[in-house]
């Protein structure tokens, strides 16, 4: 059973939402990985969505960029929590597929993360998911923590640089 | 038969896309208006856009606000020319709309007018028409004449007012 | 047991986000509401999410505006899900709001929804919370059928005002 | 006989209005092309919408950035439906060339399509002109089939690509 | 003879266009107004830029809103300085006529003032026709000095009314 | 000694001028209020600087709309710290004030605070001179107390009335 | 005597501000030119500006970037027209320095050109001092002849292009 | 005793921050510099607060980008005045930032100074505590003579190619 399904339109997409992949790994969700088009390919956007609901999804996390309908139209079709990732692409550096994304209409909310975000998309899915996971639970705080060591950590070597 | 489908994603909507309606009807074209979402009514909206085609339909207007996908998962679902108005509503003041619709993907177009511009959706789906229809041509260039003249009245109004 | 929390900065959002609390009153969810600030009382805020998360609490839903930094903060203080809500409040129409809310740095998601979308948080906290309930899952496709039964009567409504 | 007639204002523009051509090659349309410019070369851009429509065009696909007035000046021009492409140059990315094709003032509509995107200009221009001709709207099916088809096929070489 | 030509595109822009009419009557200039679009009567624009150059004109303010190519056309038809200010009218709130203004491409300039602005264009005339007219010049300056005194009286009141 | 300048260009800013004023009052501190112009009346407003500076100033708070110059032109004029105000008036909503205060270029910085606070001006001033005088740092925690008081007071008052 | 000065803030200026230079000497009009800023160098900059005017100076063209205040301090200083060039340095593109010279506020007005056109501000500069100067006149009209040209040349080496 | 702490989220925002250390060396002001996260170390960038207060510490610049939620929090957690600098990371360029740090809510100012001008966060810093140190004033004086001299010959330096 997979857990959280990450969708794109277009393969070249895929180089951003590959971000997401590796946080889901890193917290050995289950996860299937799909290219679909809200507009090239509708119905068999609909489709994968039916089939990762029956199969036991959880989660459905979209990136599109311009014009960015795949997400939203995906919301409306399953009442699945479906996270948004607006992809940069294009002149209008996001913005576009930001709008597109968060200004869902009343009714049919999409989660929208920062444009490009697909490691925050990830992470929040870890973090819905966490809810009735204990252990998953856990790891989040381990995450945080190795965040926070990190920085930590980082603010460490510029102290001793800068005392040099 | 209606050569036109107008279509809009909610009767709130209908006060800014009746401005449509009033050029179709001085063009003399039939026509139908739907409501039907993009997100909440996503299967009745496909028939529709199947029926309209079967029956004869040539264009489909659709208006939409927010992260307005209505025209462009219509443009997804039929070869018809899909015209996009962008419509204002809450505080992005239409950017929004605009950016959700004129920035489509390569592949599926919509033809975008300006933000509230059902009227020259209208005109647009007229001017289309008029390729194939020589009367509805003429109508159009007198329509053109008119504004012109309404322009020259104008002027002549201003002129007479300055100069007394 | 609370399920859901819904902070504010000031009471003035309140106006606003009553939208929410009509939605998890209709799906009969507890929450519990509080007014708190992300900078004139971080300590209050802070405890106030720690008590929340103890007491069982799953999910946040956090209004601001101008430079919207609750929703954020509150994300960094807890692993539950957060979900931001931008508020247009003075001149810049609520784009600083979602720009300081949606563009949250990698390893501290935030799920936003729309400008002044209330409404639209509250729902998604439903279909995040149904996805260990069965029966607020059945609520929420009850509530997407009336949804689209409205547009349906409103659709039929406007045919039957055209045919006169 | 030329069916579409595609313009734009400098030489400079050529590299992105290409990707009309191509299209307009693709299915096997007549078309001209030419360089005019609505303020250098006005009355030979006026001339050139003339001969254009003498000689039996449809319509005209009319690129331009900056201040773009192309696509406008052209719309005023003549009564055949007039597509305008906004293209990013300069610093503020192909904005004001959008903002100045698409918000026309009522009465001149200007099909408008994304920033940069000629060759959704050029399919819009196929999907108008596939109206009336049966055999082209089978090709646009069929492109819209193939599409679909790059989709899927992607969508598998990216599902061998992670299974491996 | 008319110094100063006052253009704009509807009577709907009378009501801002006026301030400038009240500057060039300040300034006891002679000028002409002028109701003529770019798009609907374009050959009437362009014969009114001839007549008026014909006439001994010397400058061009063009008011125009939206999509504003008025400034920009006339400006290609004519080697007189052309002023042009960015009307707002409609959702864009003036910013799509600021950049179809402003952004004019090389070879082609308009002199741009501030939205709505209508006062400073004519300001600006009165600044060019006082480079060769030397009690105009003293005129500008009396009225500098005059805006000048006006805020040394407001501040003046203003100290008076904080020290009660 | 007045330690704080409050400066604006033109009596119009009055009304959000003086939400500064009322701080200052409120936090006892000696201040002097001038209407001055960048432009109208350069020479009148850097001698005001210089008088302000030699009777003792520490401070200088200035607010402007549109092309706001006032608080740079007078923070290029004294090393005193100077605080803009971006003020909203016209089309722009305040963006270009914001913009053209706080994108100072290097070597001339200016303290800028968000769109129409100028009751944040007037506490960032209060701050800065805190550093300096143990009372008025403590003023400034009262104050900071009492804005914490005040959300617990509203946070009470809500759950009091949610819960009736 | 110089009829035309041209200054900018800042030397990094220069490479942009060079097109104006380069059409200034096209026409064979003398100018000055000068690096000087309104917030480093106030003083030394309301001096040129005199010194510009005395020795009878008819034109000024400031460009600047940011927070662009050049232009508009020395529009306040003097009542010679100035141009002002807004320029793009930083991450926002030059959007910052449009609004900072563009929105200059009622009696004081800036002619503005688009952003980086330094070329068109000496075009206006030019077009400007050809009221005064039958010989100037021909060359603006022999430049546009020559634009016109050069487009008709681009056009046809496109036509023969795309006939091989 | 540090006087001036410069604190920024990561240490990715280390190479624009470094612009405000040079300045803060240049001025010979003991300083400190920390890497602290709002979100991922919040806590830790308190107690960094508290403990930079206890010290004798006067000023805090805080650098960050995208939903730039650092200056904000730490100026909630002190009255000792910060200074933000809204750095451009991300596709928004430095706009989210900017907003997410100049539109704080009322009550708690943060001083914010232009996108990734770390360099006048530090002179604004410098000239703060000039207020109460008449040496460092008098360096400051002499940091403006130099920039005024700069120009002055960058200008001559200009003039001398030009006059070659």
């Amino acid at each position: 059973m997979n857990q959280v399904g990450v969708i794109m339109g277009s393969d070249s997409d895929y180089k951003v939402m590959e971000d997401a992949l590796k946080i889901l790994r890193q917290f050995e969700l289950d996860f299937e990985v799909k290219i679909s088009s809200a507009h090239r390919t509708l119905a068999r956007t609909l489709d994968w969505v039916k089939a990762f609901e029956n199969q036991g999804g959880k989660l459905i996390i979209a990136g599109a960029g311009l014009a960015a309908h795949l997400p939203g139209v995906i919301a409306g079709a399953t009442i699945l929590p479906v996270i948004g990732v607006p992809l940069s692409s294009g002149p209008l550096n996001g913005i576009d597929a930001l709008y597109a994304i968060v200004q869902m209409p009343p009714g049919i909310p999409v989660a929208t993360v920062g444009v490009g975000s697909a490691r925050n998309a990830a992470l929040l899915a870890v973090q819905i998911l966490a809810l009735q996971d204990q252990k998953l639970s856990l790891k989040v705080k381990d995450y945080r923590a190795q965040m926070a060591g990190d920085i930590a950590a980082k603010d460490e070597a510029l102290q001793k640089k800068l005392s040099e």
